[in-house]
């Protein structure tokens, strides 16, 4: 069977770069303005993408306020709102929207997942997160976040609690006959009555089972249990590899971790997030990202630059080359990697700081036949089933990789010239699952 | 100044009737059908409609199994996913969620309805409810509801602390301004920082101020922490009168206690739920409602009756009239309003079994003329501001309203033949509220 890549948008910031909303000709309100977003969507359908992805916050992102106020990201949209407007605008894609174990109840997410699957007509994933940020804690009535293998052991449990609920009903339990008044069989509802370590929740929930039976399973936790949750649950995976060979390596061990749960290795696709600058040469796609790094303010580029490096860099000279500095305890492998970026770009500390503070992650930057060569790659080397496209301005940015790279993936056979199914399973090759309480 | 009627939609389930969807010509699947329900929503927005109302209940409602099987109410869609796809497809109509103070977290409930009033532009509300389903506990990881009054004292704080997180930034907090790279002034930026006897919450919020300052926030309890909650937070009201002196009786007490804390009577209107259905002469009307009637089970009828009762009647002639009961001490209202019923309108068992089985509440039955008298009636004697509209059946009852309905009032004088402003607040004469800690 020929290799097929899977294309999902990371949409929420709509951009990951900080220094996004100032690129010439960018939307500077591109991240909240539902019209935008709207439009943005529309064209990730048009170009037949998997999935529009919602990462999610429960709070202002944590910076220091010379970083907070140049931040595009501290308004954004709730994921549920904001996926289900997007459902009533486009027919196709997946709708992909991160929801907490930590700080939320498996009653509402069943629910509003089950709701929004319904609605789009069985468009929906689930972005299970313990949640990253720690002052989310602060606005759930706790003073700090509970441990983090407490959070997953939480995550499992909630899980099962959450699928439990979506089989709440057969697939056939609704009959619906005017003639004899009978609207359901109720024999063919199941009251969950589950009573676990961290959860109690009898159900049945109070709506129909999920058009695809269940919504789609998204992961990005990257720790070891994170990896766990992933192998036994997930069917789609978020994650952050630097580079090919760590990417190799995340990707043989979640499809080794599934193996050994029993586990279908098709039956999960792995899609490391990768920013994507188009350009006309690779010189003319090198020279928009380091327009884009210069953006960013050095205020804030300095301090992620010295977090990277384990070392205070605010006293460096911005515009001259990185100066020796001792190797120290604290982050030994960022440390390696900035000295490394440092050599083979030939930055100067302004540039280095820029782009630790603008972003650091895999990066494609090159004209849409070396982005395609990379892409190809990844899949051939079995680092990836596919990326989560982070976006580096709106809307040209996107415009780029839906007018330029997606015609060259298609002309390579590496991409779908149209959607083949409806539901978002159908798009990814995932099996409906069976319904636990009823075959 | 001429008084003017608000009209809202009673649209989850999208009828009370429990006969609805057995209906000739009705959608069995009005109540989960999305594209049903926006063709709905567009036509109450074409009819000029303030707000259509979704009612929530956090579990299958709790019935005998053989009421549960003919229930259309069983599969719902959830509010902030139906509202959000629904503001997509919507221009003008005010988008009306309950949400439960007993079984949410205030961080949540303040960021969806702030996100749903940036989608809509300025159309959300908030129906605070303290939940009525008691089964809604053991969803939620509890044996049983909290006591009455504890869970009234919880939404008030609740209430403070969504309205606070609703202010964490200025208006004028975002100013984007690509050139100097400012996003936003930190000094437009509050941290709630609350710590109450039921809440602990730091904010601040991750979204913008909602476009309404607030969205509208309404209520539903009629108890008398219910009553008092209303008087203090409410904009709109929701209640259930059986008659205009009941009305009358509700309408001054609500406005009285608003006097009593110092607040403008005009800033709170007062909808009681009214059933209405439209015929061509009002004995068409009685023949459309009596037809509904007879679509209810005579076994899950009979319950609701005895109830009303307070007396066993499943052993009555169906078909005979209202024999003598006893006088008993269990629901002394509801017997004399059942008897008042049996004698006006002369109805057998079966039949006033039907409509307690069916939907017993207030009911405007008759010709367009006949109900715009008797809406007027309620408008002039300060027994409503106006209603919320629990239609019979869908399509056709929804149309009667629209399309018979709504021009009587029109011509009278009563309703809008338009939209003045965009914001659900502007529909209903509302003011915008203050930010608490920017002015
Ligand atoms: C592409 C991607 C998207 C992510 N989205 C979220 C998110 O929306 N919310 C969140 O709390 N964490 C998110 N994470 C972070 C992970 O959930 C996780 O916290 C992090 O990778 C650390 O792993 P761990 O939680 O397993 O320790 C994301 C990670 C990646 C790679
Ligand atoms: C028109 C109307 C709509 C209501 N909607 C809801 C609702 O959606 N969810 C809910 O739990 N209760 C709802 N209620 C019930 C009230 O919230 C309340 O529980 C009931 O009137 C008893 O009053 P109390 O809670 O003040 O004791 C509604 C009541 C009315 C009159």
């Amino acid at each position: 069977m020929a290799k097929f890549l899977h294309l999902t948008a990371f949409m929420r910031p709509v951009s990951l770069h900080t220094g996004a909303w100032r690129y010439p000709g960018a939307f500077a309100d591109a991240n909240f303005n539902f019209a935008h977003i709207k439009s943005f969507a529309q064209k990730l359908e048009a170009a037949n993408f998997d999935a529009f992805f919602m990462a999610d916050h429960l709070a202002v992102l944590n910076m220091p306020v010379e970083a907070l106020k140049r931040s595009h990201t501290v308004t954004s949209f709730e994921p549920f709102t904001l996926l289900s407007a997007l459902a009533a605008v486009t027919e196709r894609i997946g709708l992909a929207a991160t929801a907490s174990t930590t700080y939320d109840e498996p009653y509402h997410i069943a629910r509003r997942f089950a709701s929004l699957d319904h609605i789009s007509n069985g468009r929906a994933a689930w972005n299970i997160v313990t949640t990253s940020n720690p002052d989310a804690a602060r606005n759930f009535g706790q003073d700090e976040h509970a441990e983090h293998g407490e959070r997953y052991k939480r995550a499992r449990e909630f899980y099962d609690v959450v699928t439990g609920l979506w089989d709440s009903f057969a697939d056939d339990a609704f009959i619906r006959d005017q003639e004899s008044g009978i609207f359901l069989d109720p024999a063919k509802m199941h009251v969950l009555a589950h009573k676990g370590d961290e959860l109690s929740v009898r159900g049945p929930l109070n709506i129909a089972r999920p058009v695809q039976g269940w919504p789609v399973i998204v992961q990005a936790g990257q720790s070891e249990p994170g990896r766990q949750l992933a192998a036994e649950t997930a069917e789609l995976v978020f994650c952050s590899p630097r580079d090919l060979a760590g990417g190799k390596a995340l990707y043989a061990d979640i499809k080794g971790r599934m193996a050994a749960v029993g586990r279908d290795r098709a039956h999960l696709k792995i899609l490391p997030a990768a920013f994507v600058v188009v350009g006309e040469t690779v010189e003319d796609a090198k020279a928009k990202r380091s327009k884009l790094d210069s953006l960013v303010h050095y205020d804030s580029a300095i301090a992620s630059l010295s977090i990277s490096l384990g070392h205070d860099a605010s006293g460096f000279d911005p515009d001259g080359p990185l100066p020796e500095i001792p190797e120290t305890n604290a982050s030994k492998s960022g440390r390696a990697q900035v000295l490394k970026l440092a050599a083979d770009e030939k930055l100067t500390v302004r540039q280095l700081a820029q782009r630790y503070g603008g972003y650091s992650g895999l990066a494609f930057v090159g004209t849409p036949q070396t982005i395609a060569d990379e892409m190809q790659a990844w899949l051939d080397e079995e680092a990836a089933d596919g990326f989560t496209v982070v976006f580096p301005y709106l809307p040209q940015g996107l415009d780029d990789v839906t007018q330029q790279l997606v015609p060259e993936l298609q002309r390579r056979g590496l991409f779908r010239r149209d959607y083949e199914g409806s539901t978002l399973r159908e798009h990814l090759g995932l099996p409906r699952p069976a319904n636990r309480f009823f075959s």
